[in-house]
């Protein structure tokens, strides 16, 4: 059929499991398309997971979450928003990784984005694992420290494994903040929990003035207090959301690699996206689901979802910034 | 064996996984029988989902939902109720539908009816898809509105589909209201949520008087509150429940072909149906639950004890009339 | 409906995933049932796995089968034969076992046999683990021992496990000989393979003259020469038919508990069933399918097309011999 | 990237888990497109299942076939075919039926292939249920009945269903011979098996002069002698090759959903499409794969498998036609 | 490599899938062991179900367990507890049970725990079903009856099942104050809920002193309020704790035989064991795992949390009795 | 309990899904224990899969071998061989990989094995990727070029990936040759089939002298023609043999990352490890099993049981030489 425009396709027109499946049945934009330069928002899948030290399987990641997207409809049932009224978004398709080596597909992704920061997309990404994150600041932070929100039951801000080994999906923040992409003053970490072997990633945390708020306090507190810190933190600069799957409880995300007890429920993990209203966000990414450990698609479902009300809040501050 | 009256099996006498899975263990009474006529409650299931417009699997469910019924005892845990102390129930088999001619399952649903409804039986019936309710109001209320209590994540009241097609799982209650089977000020639905195309429905539902309950004011208000209100709008006139298993939170409920996320958690999911006692209640279904999404059973066995909640409710009503 | 005389109902009239599960869509008749009387061959589940050494899960067989089985149609594809117009045919239902008693159970399948002997019917039987054939064999077998073709990766000829205990599945056919249930030169057991412990088994199977055929042997003479020499072995006297699952490799059958690789493949596993045509089958019974190992219903489905082509067999010899 | 011509991508450039999933990898070309007109194999998704009497499914398959044959590679290893250098080959896209009306759907289907037709592509369709090839003859044959080589376990030439309803999955050929869509002399049907309700359908095939050849047949003779025959019988005339995936034993294809036991093995399920090669193909079709039966995806893969053998018979012979 | 003292072997060492598992990556000590003696707090699997009346399973629990437990670090994320700095730990390896005879698996049960009791070791048991309960208090409350803290939702407590069968899963706690092994003054009960066929159990509980705190209760009081009585009721007296992990509702823990809906959260299912910290508590077990139910592992792996979580409060209980 | 002597337990004494799971029940030896001198042949996880370009998992498969593996008994049915009387045999743990680094993982491998070597132990690997293979060679084939008998569906030839990248699971051979770790004369690789990009590794074979064997020819010949070429060609001189599961067909080995439809079944898959008999074998290794891809164990028990036979040949042609 011919081009129609940055929308989805609708289920009313094409039942919703027919078609190629692209992201939110948008249409798929290359880098040598001429309709490039129109993209505000652009959905990347980096199907990549060299840096996990445990279960592998994010590498997957990207076509169960397009699959399992073409499932979700226009307009946010909670906040109204019909976010491709408000934005042209696109499917820029896959970095390319080389799952033989780490350094390699560290620089392939960074130059993936700097591409797409160079046409001005606001990237909405879908991982791979979190070190998936890291090369991705790399562009889109070059120049300055972001703030970020980071959804996750990890911090991902240990120093090396493996006896000194630097980049792993438990290292990204340690480096970025390293790198100084990050501005540390400017990060608000929740829903840290689990066993751990030492307390140095959290030291760590202390020492440079990030803000971890343990999912105790996060059930003690509720979602609307403890967002209500995160927007205070990162402020109206630029922000980044970092939304590792794993935030989730496990039961109601089965599929990663690293689960954790005890974590919030699926209407929680919506809201927090939610609460993210107004912020200045130029960039967001939803990591870590793991296709092999849950072939249901059920934690893809949950992901496709949270990658829409990303892209609902991501249109909306656009939208506003452009209204401003 | 001897039939040992309206009765289950007790699983202290034959362990729960052995003998033919019928209903709660109950005898099969089919139309034909002797005994009929002295059946109070029939359950009933309607294995079709000719009118499922994405996954389908629901005709699969009745089986599914007899085996696990297996599973359930004889009295309620929670509110003590003995139904089959207050009611002569049993299994009267399924509805034989068309699966290759929408016009002509729906016919033969209500032809079933029609004879459960002269029966003087009232039905308890394990959809099948959501259209399969649209058939048994037609019997049903044959001769005047009814109120409703409908748990869903959809308000199924649409239009059509593909082009003009009024008969789907999307649109049963928009033809029940139209063809005078519902009367729409005393029917209250609870749960709606999930991504939309447009608000072609929720319109429907304010012009005609519909209480459409979001899932986010369910959150905000809890159970309690909200049924006290549920039960209020549908009053002591004859009422229907239907209960489509995506209400509850997929991840409590999984196997159903149109999930939305963020719904109620499984306990939730009984006190909605305990909070309905005492209605005036002449007929009640439990739908699109759909094996092959979810062949582990567990949304069946949650399915089931929907079930024996719904029947515990219902043969209370029946003793409390008869009592009065 | 109306009792339609013992006939499966027919897919064509109500669709084969509707309908209360009885074996091949049967009619259930019970004891008590006046037309008990006029059955000839009964299907009837023992849902009992208490002599199971390692990885339970067979009692839960007959209604996986029951449900698999109304898949299967009213003639054979390959012989012609249509075994309900040669023989009324009927689900008897289950016997009901102790799952916390060995002993016990031993006596409630045994005192369930002489009810069905004593009716004149031909037992065919869904197990239950294979220690189940021994109380059958007790009921069959009360007064002369019966020749019998063994289809099975074992030859559950062993003497006793854990120190002494001497009804396990892997014990049936020692016990059966030691009480002369079995006339040990009238048996032949087909398909044998798998690693050991000992020899104890073959050395007494050699020790009273029952012929074991190895799988390696049945791969190199292939079906037709082995299946000769086992109708030949058995003779025109009585004679029980168990088939094991695990007899069929475990990529054909994997949902059981004691799988050996190497096996026949699943059309070898219909083919030795029809080689049985002619023989004077007193009783026969299909055991050791474990659902929990395989919930998809590939082997139940497999095991109640065996069940189909045993009850072709078992008809047609008796239409046979009624004709003599 | 920019478009690299008819070719699929390199699982050496870009991983075989990554990027958008079409047919092969090709590029997806629809009918709006300007390189439409060099395309010269089109693969086609007919995601409907609307004709199914037992278990659905298979309108999820181009789905699910589309992210399998990311794993098929670029040139056979048996035959040393490298399709893509002999024929321009583009996914075509999904037919979007219509899942709530059969009536609506069949004609939507064939005006698509009518285009395809018109575009002088050569359709290669990947179902869908069987019935979906009733509407794709009816675009392709149009003006003159063809021949056809039909794998599968079922001769889908049964008159009707649930009291006279035509249109089923077991009813498409009857209908094409009805219509002079095939001339039956020109038919071969391969595989048959199962058990049956009664011999309709034989009786059918014989009055007209369809080939039959049962499983029972197939495996006795072997793969080379059938095919010969099969190849005589259709000859050098336009052939239409419909492959239904339950024609391989269901433990190698368990994703459909009416398996019959005893079928060919994964080396037959090829050995036979390689042995169509040098006839005259103006179409072919893989139908009846069904996910929700199959989530791994050991199916589908068996099914793109079966897909890329197809396309290298069907690019060779258009390409030995150019150079004659 | 060597004996690294009783320590877990780190995932930053090792990764955590590698190695043989043993409980918590601890060294296994068996009886013959001399490093026995240092031994303070043993892990012990039970693998035996022979008492279950419904859905086998448990046997193969501690295998998985196991396994999962390897995904569990050294510090308790929430409490900050390192129990292996506080108490020496090791894995004891199972116990030998007898599947085929239940009285032979009591007698072994019990023989085994009398050699940890005789070496002064605390046993955190991972069973098995909840049979296995019973012979371990034969050894562990010997000489004087014990409280017990119980989180189930059922109470275990009935007198027989099958026609006066006195050992069944649903039996130990009945036996155990029969026995005096428990004073039911100081046993407390927790989660209880679901359909039953009477209420016989609960009016034994009443009749001894046994407190039970149903599901809606503790639904309706919340885990601090609940446990601050359970606690009162135990007392500073030799307390054991029986962790039945169909407590936790069946989403969260679907791999179990005998699931009741509504149960708490993963969340909460953690926060009641913290809560034990400080009682006297003389051994724990973790029961009713059921890997068949589950092979995803999800039920064992929040099984494993909470076995580390019993640890913690049982290692920091131990150090704080020896300081005082 | 007490050390054993280098011998399985026996499921008699100690039911098999009981224990702490070793590769066959074996004792578990580590490098620091007094008795490594003693041991012959040792058993050896090698958990990475970092050379895997497509679907990751081997990395978890000798957790999942160990624990299938205690279902192997202690005799082989087939052959009579009971390796445990031939040889002294162990479990020698895992090698510790660096999930983050491809070099330093090659280097750890190559580190444990120069200590396997040089303690005379004869290995038997369960991996792990196929690139695990090289680091193996590397220590054992030190000072001079070994024999194989190479049994997959591919090569394993590939120069390189991705753009140069030489370290991958399609290129461990191409490196061993280039190394001289192999003898390209005395290579034969067996099974070979599926589709590919181009001929480079066929060519490379061809060029140095490896036998390759494709699947057709396998199907043609048979396993008994092609092992006694297989054997001509390594000959009576030092031969390491490589068993990739997935020479085996994906419907019999599901659990890998790479299938190939159309290879051999399940009982030649054993026949071919048999037809070593009496080479002289100095290490053996079974790889890309991937339990992610078949949570189910059937494939791990398939590969368990291989593991068995290669045991059975490596012991009986020790005993041999031994003797000689």
């Amino acid at each position: 059929m011919a081009f129609g425009g940055f929308h989805p396709v609708s289920g009313v027109d094409l039942p919703r499991f027919a078609g190629i499946a692209t992201f939110m049945r948008l249409p798929h934009i290359t880098f040598d398309d001429p309709r490039l330069s129109e993209v505000e928002i652009g959905l990347i899948g980096v199907p990549w997971d060299g840096g996990t030290t445990n279960r592998p399987g994010p590498r997957h990641a990207p076509r169960q979450l397009r699959d399992c997207s073409t499932m979700v409809r226009f307009q946010n049932g909670a906040t109204k928003v019909r976010p491709y009224d408000l934005a042209r978004c696109a499917d820029l398709g896959d970095v390319g990784p080389n799952p033989a080596d780490v350094a390699d597909s560290l620089a392939r992704i960074t130059a993936f984005y700097d591409k797409v920061r160079d046409a001005g997309i606001i990237p909405l990404s879908a991982g791979g694992d979190h070190l998936c994150t890291l090369p991705i600041l790399r562009a889109l932070a070059k120049d300055r420290p972001l703030g970020m929100v980071h959804f996750d039951s990890h911090t991902d801000l240990f120093h090396s494994y493996f006896g000194g080994f630097k980049y792993t999906h438990g290292t990204p923040f340690r480096r970025a903040v390293e790198e100084e992409l990050l501005d540390p003053k400017r990060v608000c970490m929740i829903g840290i929990r689990g066993s751990a072997y030492d307390f140095e990633d959290r030291d760590f945390a202390d020492a440079v003035g990030i803000r971890v708020i343990p999912i105790e306090e996060f059930h003690a507190r509720g979602v609307d207090d403890v967002m209500a810190e995160a927007r205070e933190i990162v402020g109206s600069a630029e922000t980044y959301v970092s939304y590792d799957i794993d935030f989730v409880d496990p039961t109601f995300a089965p599929g990663t690699g690293t689960p954790e007890i005890g974590g919030p429920n699926s209407f929680q993990a919506l809201q927090v996206v939610r609460a993210l209203q107004g912020l200045n966000i130029i960039g967001a990414d939803l990591v870590e689901v793991s296709p092999p450990v849950d072939p249901s698609g059920g934690t893809a479902f949950l992901g496709a979802t949270i990658l829409f009300e990303l892209l609902c809040v991501i249109a909306e501050s656009k939208a506003l910034k452009l209204a401003a």
